[in-house]
């Protein structure tokens, strides 16, 4: 099986008022293995920083962008043979769709925030339900890239780490790597 | 194999500030069928009605409950037969103890916020690591979630609901239940 490559595209983000979820998004992009998240919305310095901090610290190479414009964003995934995927619980059930996602060498995962026009769902290849119900677009792009990975990216190995986890029954332990 | 059963305890909740992430663990504790949600922290009416209103249209019996005192919450789960697992990067990998997850009747999944206190370590029956790297509680749990339930959950039928998708490749469609 040949790595998929994964990149998460971010639609809609506010200054102050969506830091924190939008963090959650960058954070489990990366911890996930997604090689990178655009976020089309307001520039936010702090979040970059924070994130970029994050991962220089714990590891790999993970990046955050910021677009103002997703149609731009799409097309130009698409180009580069992006398979674009929207997160959505209108759409078709992963358990069904998991398999053909798997084929795709590269994934353009779609996570919206609260509004997302009616474009995305008509621009993007599939439009793919983590349950058919509502409750969160975190929870949406962990499991689909759990899903996409079959497990794998949770023993990932993140490069050039500073710190790493030594994993403990109980209490915190960790090492210079 | 018996149907699992189900609960969180989330720890930690500031009124306002937390409101969007709560809302998010309340909503996925429900998608990915916990029985209810106990959350520890400043009790909110806000979060209890609109996820109690989620909860009531789209079906089945979710609840949220606050307890000012996650210790008592914790020993009166195991005195139920709960098995506590507290979700955090330090713990042992999900991947490794995912079998012994499943063979629980009962299980209590507890997610912390910023800072947990080092008795939560303690008392918990086990700590669980859904990947060695920083992200979200809001994805460890969905993560956790459907791997205790292998993927059976994202089909779950929730009754009485008001409202269900009808899954589409392209735009919304639901129906009156």
């Amino acid at each position: 099986m040949v790595k998929q490559e994964i990149v998460v595209l971010r639609y809609g983000h506010r200054l102050v008022r969506d830091y924190r979820v939008t963090s959650h998004c960058c954070l489990v992009s990366r911890a996930f293995g997604a090689r990178k998240i655009v976020i089309a919305g307001d520039e936010d310095e702090g979040i970059r920083k924070s994130v970029e901090d994050i991962a220089k610290r714990w590891g790999g190479s993970f990046k955050v962008e910021f677009t103002g414009n997703w149609r731009k964003s799409l097309a130009e995934f698409a180009k580069k043979g992006f398979f674009s995927v929207h997160l959505t619980m209108y759409g078709l059930p992963l358990q069904k769709e998991a398999k053909m996602l798997r084929s795709k060498k590269r994934v353009l995962l779609v996570i919206g925030s609260r509004k997302v026009e009616k474009e995305v769902y008509e621009l993007s290849d599939a439009n793919i339900a983590i349950t058919g119900q509502p409750h969160s677009e975190i929870a949406a792009l962990a499991v689909v890239m759990d899903w996409l990975q079959q497990g794998k990216e949770l023993g990932k190995h993140f490069s050039k780490a500073k710190i790493r986890v030594v994993p403990q029954q109980r209490g915190k332990k960790t090492s210079k790597a």
